[in-house]
């Protein structure tokens, strides 16, 4: 395999083959950086990361479980530095680029496994999803990518950067292969079908650009036809106060993941992902006490939202995938616009699949569906069942 | 000449011959990697720095002068990122080694010339000093240096980073040879003399580590006997004072210069660095305000202070030189308690020599005299006439 797009981390070309024949036999994958795989360094994006960790010994539970499902693993891809970012942009490693849209960041932080799965350089890759790390890279390059409940995939072997909100999702081109290999890491398989209720969160759908509300709206309208829709406000306040939320708390809590390293080693990072760190992590405990208990009223209400078995729709992204050569200004701007959206699953733990329905101009534009907390399996099914009712978007299985 | 210090740039060793014969004749020269030399790379430390800018096209005003005056250039010395850090740490060239104190950092940020000329690799070496960063590798590693009057010897050709404190300065290993280069660099030469009187800077010395001051009192001591002494305080109110507004007006100058290029590019930093500009350079208008007026009358405080041309006493730096493996957290209170001392100059654009004078246990420990506006070239001359009457430290001239 050639990587004609910037999406592997240098050296880490592995073809590692499965531990035994299986279900996913046949398909190939790559793992973001941030896993472990045995006799490797996790480098996590960043040089001084690596540099100042050891080779890990044994692999990760994910690579694990798709190499004990047949699947051959094929090497590490880049990733936003420490796992902070969402758009994809690595100054040390590259930015790996999008295969959809060439002029446009791919989305991150699992930039790399978005970038080999939609160029078709593997069939699958695995991700992490804290803040919406698997989601906006699935809907910048136009596939397939699920964030799970959190909690529901072992988190073991892979890098923590905020436990409250760490997951391990992936990706694919495809539909039919998203609901093999989520049978294989959720360790369940539903039967495809269309949801009994979509909510249709129109608050977020008016965060969004015009170009993103444009390229799904007919989408939404389609999906009236097939199944009992809902147009309902999500927030019974202000939507801003989810990511606001999930901002907060999510800072606090990657500070006191990589605070002592970053005294210890005096890493650079990219002025971007230095801006994270930029005020020590101070943050009033009363507005960490308001964040908390945010968390679980909003979780409340969203579990009480799709109780009987509805689930929640709304645009992946706010916004299109910024250029490449974006400005730091647009890329924080950006940043914080997308956490307006991906702060929802992430502040209450539920699952989430980003589906590549649609394109403004030629750059893709992914639809999201929030399922019921431990409603994973469903949820992809639900996809797959979408998939095959509308045949919106790439959802063949790829030979 | 083999770079066994780290102290030069790699690649940049050029061995340029003078323009002609003259006064420096038989010397080499090192230029911190801040000042352009034509048709090479003016790196300033930071890889992304270096790649999006050109080449010089045209020698900075103090290269031509010291080529001029019969030096011969030997290369590019290693500086702390866009001349940003006091201790001489550089996360991406290497931090160049402190040739008295191995396990101590050099001083920065004219880190490299500082090392080079420390370790005999040259004779004369080129600085730039806002904040300190002529005067601390100075005393750190145990050599002469200047940071001149403000705008006394030409900029041309030198980044400039906070036009209001920038400063050409030099080092050198013997007094003989820093009166020699300070002629050519001033334009003036003075008669060798003692000052007429000292200010001992009480608070100044007060606020040093006890280290510092135990190893400087014996030469306070022993000038008594040649020169009239007072000691006074420096400050009528709060010393501390002085380092927290040149804090203020630094920090607004530099903003402004790297704003727009940290906009554009994103570029890398190490952590120490990247805090500098950790909140986009947001200083309320009432404290830049108070800064302001706040230097106008420390300089007034001072000129008159040393009216009738006497001298100001002070250690060099509150602190020896940390240890090259410190934590971010203590280089953050190294830097901050530097610029307690090291600010005096820099928010009056006074003249001012450190000299090596002492040792702690083997740690060269510096001691500065602060001259008069304009009163280069007699500080340079109370140098040498110092250090002729005391055989303090390393007087002798280098054959």
């Amino acid at each position: 395999m050639q990587d004609t797009l910037g999406a592997f981390v240098p050296g880490t070309i592995v073809h590692r083959a499965p531990h035994r024949s299986g279900p996913l036999s046949g398909l190939t994958f790559a793992v973001k950086d941030l896993f472990d795989v045995a006799g490797g360094m996790t480098g996590c994006g960043n040089p001084d990361w690596a540099a100042t960790h050891k080779a890990a010994e044994v692999d990760a539970w994910a690579v694990d479980t798709l190499l004990g499902a047949g699947a051959s693993l094929t090497g590490k891809t880049i990733t936003d530095e420490i796992s902070l970012g969402l758009l994809g942009i690595n100054k040390f490693y590259g930015t790996p680029l999008n295969p959809r849209a060439p002029d446009r960041v791919p989305g991150g932080s699992s930039s790399g496994s978005a970038s080999a799965v939609a160029g078709g350089l593997v069939d699958v890759a695995l991700g992490t999803d804290s803040g919406g790390s698997v989601r906006i890279p699935a809907s910048f390059c136009g596939i397939y990518g699920l964030r799970p409940t959190h909690g529901r995939i072992s988190v073991a072997g892979m890098m923590t950067q905020a436990p409250l909100f760490d997951t391990v999702g992936y990706f694919t081109r495809d539909a039919m292969t998203f609901g093999r290999v989520g049978a294989m890491l959720l360790g369940e398989q539903a039967t495809d079908a269309l949801p009994t209720g979509i909510v249709v969160a129109a608050d977020c759908f008016a965060l969004a650009d015009e170009p993103i509300r444009r390229a799904l709206q007919p989408v939404v309208d389609r999906l009236r036809h097939a199944v009992p829709i809902t147009v309902s406000p999500l927030a019974e306040g202000e939507l801003l106060d989810w990511g606001r939320h999930q901002r907060i708390l999510q800072k606090s809590e990657f500070h006191a993941t990589f605070r002592d390293w970053i005294d210890r080693v005096n890493p650079r990072f990219s002025s971007e992902v230095a801006g994270a760190f930029a005020d020590d992590g101070r943050i009033p405990s009363s507005d960490l006490a308001a964040a908390k208990t945010f968390r679980e009223c909003a979780s409340k209400r969203l579990d009480g939202l799709l109780d009987g078995r509805r689930m929640l729709c709304l645009p992946t992204s706010p916004i299109l995938p910024i250029r490449r050569d974006a400005r730091l200004s647009e890329i924080r701007a950006a940043v914080h616009r997308i956490v307006d959206l991906t702060g929802i699953a992430g502040l209450t733990g539920l699952p989430q699949v980003s589906l590549p329905v649609s394109t403004s101009g030629s750059i893709p534009v992914g639809l999201s569906l929030i399922g019921w907390r431990g409603g994973d399996a469903p949820l992809v099914a639900a996809a797959r069942a979408l998939a095959r009712e509308f045949s919106i978007g790439l959802f063949e299985e790829r030979p």
